[in-house]
Formats: structure tokens, C-alpha cells, sequence
């Protein structure tokens, strides 16, 4: 039997989602898929698949679990477009543009309480009820982390001198969590021994900060917008990375101009920031963390069995 | 050994409750906390405790979910005081009022989440990993119904000529639905046969058709607000039962007046709104309703082990 390939997991993971909120799509469901629907990396459902076959799971249960993941993720990012007032998601309105506010929150959770249903399926599919106990502990877990991201998030707007470790435990809410449950839930799909599903979980974490520091980055690094205002974090005034570090290694004059441009982002000054970051030398620290998380990433699956999966795992904490 | 009683009931859940979200309740725990231990009736965990109980369950494993589902219910609630712009609940701020509408986003899902993290206790306490996987898929489907009935509602906003069929559907999504849940959580963790498990569903159903046509009567009986603002529901031009009615039983005269005062609640006319629902037999029509689905609700009841907790089932189900 030929092996499923990189191409593969994305082909099966392409129909199961054209196939998701279809059935008789009006009212709620519709805008929910219109939020799904949307293409994306699918990097989250990708790195779950590849975890659970990597680890001797079959993709009957993993797929199912992957939607409902993305379903998650999609839902925590249609709620922080309302939260951070961004318009746009994907090349397309954001869902409160589109249906207003009040159905995006309604949407949101509608696709939150998908991430659970999706675990039916996944018993219908052959998981047994102690996969499914277990995958929803880690999911609830998971979305009460995601919680608690885009509340230090919130809570943290407007000052630019927390510490790096402030920034880290934010991130690791925001952005690990999703990406460590994916990786945990791949695990408990394949059955795995729960070592192998905590180096699983430590390399989807290490990913999702690495991610979320690459993210941060590209406002400096990237000439054009991938579909979501570039702006974004500037103007509800978030202190990314990047500018926490460059508070932090800039002189003090430097530092003042910095300050006076994060507090007044409507005032410009994006080019002066973006020189001001790179002499504080930054950009070059926050590129160099994205770095180390990547080699922590990738030092998780050495105790993986060899195969084409973990060979892919290992890519997507190398580019 | 004594039975557990409704008292009994009433003191291990508010010992629950004041256990609950208090850790290191910071950030967005403590909004939570906030949130629900606001003192309500407490109506869906004690639905649940004594379906379980009544059923052969254990306090063990029903105190936790039911806990868990009031986390969902309040959830419910702060989502929806920010759709309707409502300022006040249970006698409090809302929590958007309190704490921002972004932070309410937040400690909506964060109380969504915990209803199944809650589930987890429920393993730790005996219930076996079958149970919290059928238990996961009623909480998954009813958060689901809880969306669609959340998003009907607001699509039915501005119109009072629906058909009455709309509105139910409508209502078992906005209430029936979490009560129902908390019957068949309850009666999941008591290990009861499929049959039974759908009378306690039906019981839940019915019991939350008739609170729901109660609580849309309330501003037209009830002389003064139990904690939420009593003009909610006109405020937002939604449709409720009596108001449905009225459009139905009234004469052409009549109906146009109604339209009149209902289309623009500013302009008053609240007096003149209850008269003409009262004399066109509205009043009495949906009561008469909520006492059909009690005596429903009550009916489901027959196969249930006789015993205090049954009649406590019984005893909600009759005022």
C-alpha cells in the first residue's frame, strides 16, 4: 500500500472541507462556511494529520478531528477581527463586516461547538470512546487557553515594555495552543504513547511561537498585505515581538521615537519604525527567536519513527 | 441512607458554584467568575442533578456537568447582552458593561469551553469514558442549536407576522435546547436506557418552551424587572409569542395600532400595548400554551422510578 503523501493529506483535507457546513447551509451554517470556506494554509489540520499518520493513525479518524480544528481556529479568528476591528480576512470581508457583529459572534461559537461535534464523527469513524475523552479534554483545555491569549492580548495593548516572558506566555495562548492541540489530538488519534503525544504537543507549540513571531514580523519583512491589514497590530496598538524587543535594545533617544510613534499610530511614521527596529538590531533578535523555536520544534520528533510524514513535520518547522 | 433532597440538591451545587473559576481567578477567570456567580436560580443544574438522580445517578458525577452547563448557560447570556445591547443582568452589569465588549467575547467562549472541561471532572469522579463521549456529542449538538436558535432570533427581529411554527422552532434552539441537554446529560450520567434518556430530553424540551413563553410574558404580567430590563424584547423589535399572537387574534384596527407601537417602541405605548394583546386574547392564548407544555413536560415523567427526585422534576414542571 503506497504511503499517504504531503499531496494526499491536502487532497483529502480539500474534500472534506467542501464537503463541511454543505448540507442544507442556510441561516447560521451559511455564514459559518462562508468563514470556513475561505482558503487558508490549513496548516493547523495539516499538521494534525501528519502527527496522527506519522504515529501509525489512519486518516478515517484523523481528518474529521483536522476539520473541526480548523473550524476552531477559524472561529477564534472571526471573534478577534470583531475584537481588533480588522475588515478583512483572507482577501474577503471579515465575518462582522459581511453579517454584522451580532451573527459573527453567533458564527464564531458555531464554529467552536463544530470542534466538538467533529469528535462524533471521529467515533463514527472507528475512534474509540477513550480517543474521544481524551481529545476532548485536550480541546477543552485548549479553547480555555485561547482564551486566556486573547485576554493577556487585550490586556497587554497599549504599553510596549513587557517583558519578552509576558510576550511569550500571550503567544503561547494565541497561537501555540491551537497548534500544540493539533498535534496532541493527532497523537491521541494514532494512539500514541504518551511520550510520543508530549513531544507532539512541545512541537506544535514550539511551531506556533515560531509562527507567531514570523507573523509579527511581516508588517517589516513583507512588501504587501496576505489578505489581512498589515496595519492590524499597530493600530490596536499590540506590542508584537519586534517592538517589545526594540524597546528594549534601543538607546534612549531612539526608544522615546519609538514610543511616540507606537502611542500615535494614525501619526505614520511606519517607515521610521520599521529603520528604527532594524538599527535596535530587532528584527534581526525576533527572526533569530523564530529560529530557536523552530530547532526546539524539530528536535521534538527525533523520537518519531522515520517515514514521510515526520520527513513533513520536519519541513514545516524548517521554512 | 437518606435521600439526597431538592435541598440537598440546592446546597452541593452552591458549594460547586463557589468553589468554581476561583483558583488564581486573574484575567479572564475572574470575569468569568464574574459572570456566573451572579445568584440566578440555578434551574439548569438542578434539572440535570435530579434527572440524574432520579435515574440511579450519583452526585459524584452530576454536580460537575451540571456546574459545567450553568458555565454554558451564563456564556449564552453574556453573548446575547451584547447583541441585544442589554446593560443589566441579574441585577449587575452586564458583563460587557462591566468589563468592555471585546473581554465579553472572551468570557462567553472561556464559559463555553469550561462546559466541556467539565467533563473531565465528571471522568475523574467515575464516569466512565463512554459516558463523556455521549456526553460530548449532546453538548456539541446543543451548542449548535443554541447558535441556530441565537441567529433565527435575530433574523426574526422587525417582523411580528411570523408563524407561530417559526417561533418554536426559534424558542426550543434559544431555551428548550440547553434544558433539554441538562435532562439527558443527567441522564447519561446515570446510565439510563436510550428510552428513558429521551423522555428526560423531552421533559427538558417542554419545560423550556413553557419558561420561554413565561419569561416573553413577564413584561406584560410581572409589575417590576427581576434583574434584566423588562423592555428587551420590544427594544429590539423581537418577536414574542404574545406579540405573534396578537398579530394573529386581533382585529384589522387593532393590528395596525400594534404594528404601529411595535415598530417603534420608543414612541411609547406600553399600557396600550398590553390592553390591546390582553383584549385581543394574546395573553391568555400563550399561557394557555406554557400550561400545554407543561402538562407535556409533566407526561414525560410517567416512566421515570418514582421517588423525591422525580417529584421534584414533577414540582418544576407545575408552577
Amino acid at each position: 500500500m503506497a504511503r499517504t503523501t504531503a499531496e494526499q493529506v491536502r487532497t483529502a483535507l480539500a474534500t472534506a472541507f467542501a464537503d463541511c457546513w454543505c448540507g442544507d447551509a442556510g441561516g447560521i451554517d451559511a455564514v459559518a462556511r462562508y468563514a470556513i470556506t475561505a482558503p487558508g494554509k490549513l496548516l493547523r489540520p495539516r499538521l494534525l494529520c501528519h502527527t496522527a499518520l506519522a504515529l501509525g493513525g489512519r486518516m478515517a479518524t484523523a481528518v474529521p478531528a483536522a476539520v473541526g480544528l480548523e473550524a476552531a481556529h477559524v472561529g477564534s479568528l472571526v471573534h478577534d477581527d470583531i475584537i481588533d476591528h480588522d475588515t478583512v480576512r483572507r482577501r474577503r470581508p471579515a465575518v462582522h463586516k459581511a453579517f454584522g457583529v451580532e451573527t459573527a459572534i453567533i458564527a464564531g461559537n458555531a464554529l467552536y461547538f463544530s470542534w466538538f461535534a467533529a469528535l462524533d464523527e471521529c467515533g463514527r469513524n472507528g475512534a474509540t470512546d477513550r480517543q474521544i475523552a481524551a481529545a476532548t479534554r485536550v480541546q477543552a483545555r485548549t479553547g480555555a487557553a485561547v482564551c486566556r491569549g486573547a485576554a493577556a492580548e487585550l490586556s497587554m495593548a497599549g504599553s510596549f515594555r513587557h517583558d519578552i516572558s509576558a510576550y511569550v506566555t500571550m503567544a503561547q495562548g494565541k497561537t501555540g495552543a491551537l497548534m500544540a492541540c493539533a498535534c496532541h489530538i493527532g497523537a491521541i488519534m494514532a494512539d500514541a504513547s504518551s511520550e510520543l503525544a508530549g513531544a507532539a504537543r512541545r512541537y506544535g507549540e514550539s511551531l506556533g511561537l515560531a509562527f507567531q513571531i514570523r507573523d509579527d514580523l511581516l508588517p517589516y519583512t513583507a512588501p504587501r498585505s496576505m489578505g489581512k491589514p498589515r496595519d492590524s497590530d499597530l493600530r490596536n496598538r499590540r506590542p508584537t515581538l519586534p517592538v517589545l524587543l526594540g524597546m528594549k535594545m534601543a538607546d534612549a533617544a531612539q526608544r522615546q521615537t519609538l514610543e511616540e510613534i507606537l502611542t500615535d499610530p494614525e501619526h505614520g511614521g511606519r517607515t521610521q519604525l520599521r529603520d528604527l527596529l532594524e538599527a535596535s538590531g530587532a528584527l534581526d533578535a525576533a527572526d533569530a527567536m523564530a529560529a530557536e523555536h523552530l530547532v526546539c520544534a524539530r528536535d521534538e520528533l527525533r523520537h518519531f519513527p522515520g517515514g514521510p510524514h515526520r520527513d513533513e513535520l520536519h519541513r514545516l518547522a524548517t521554512v
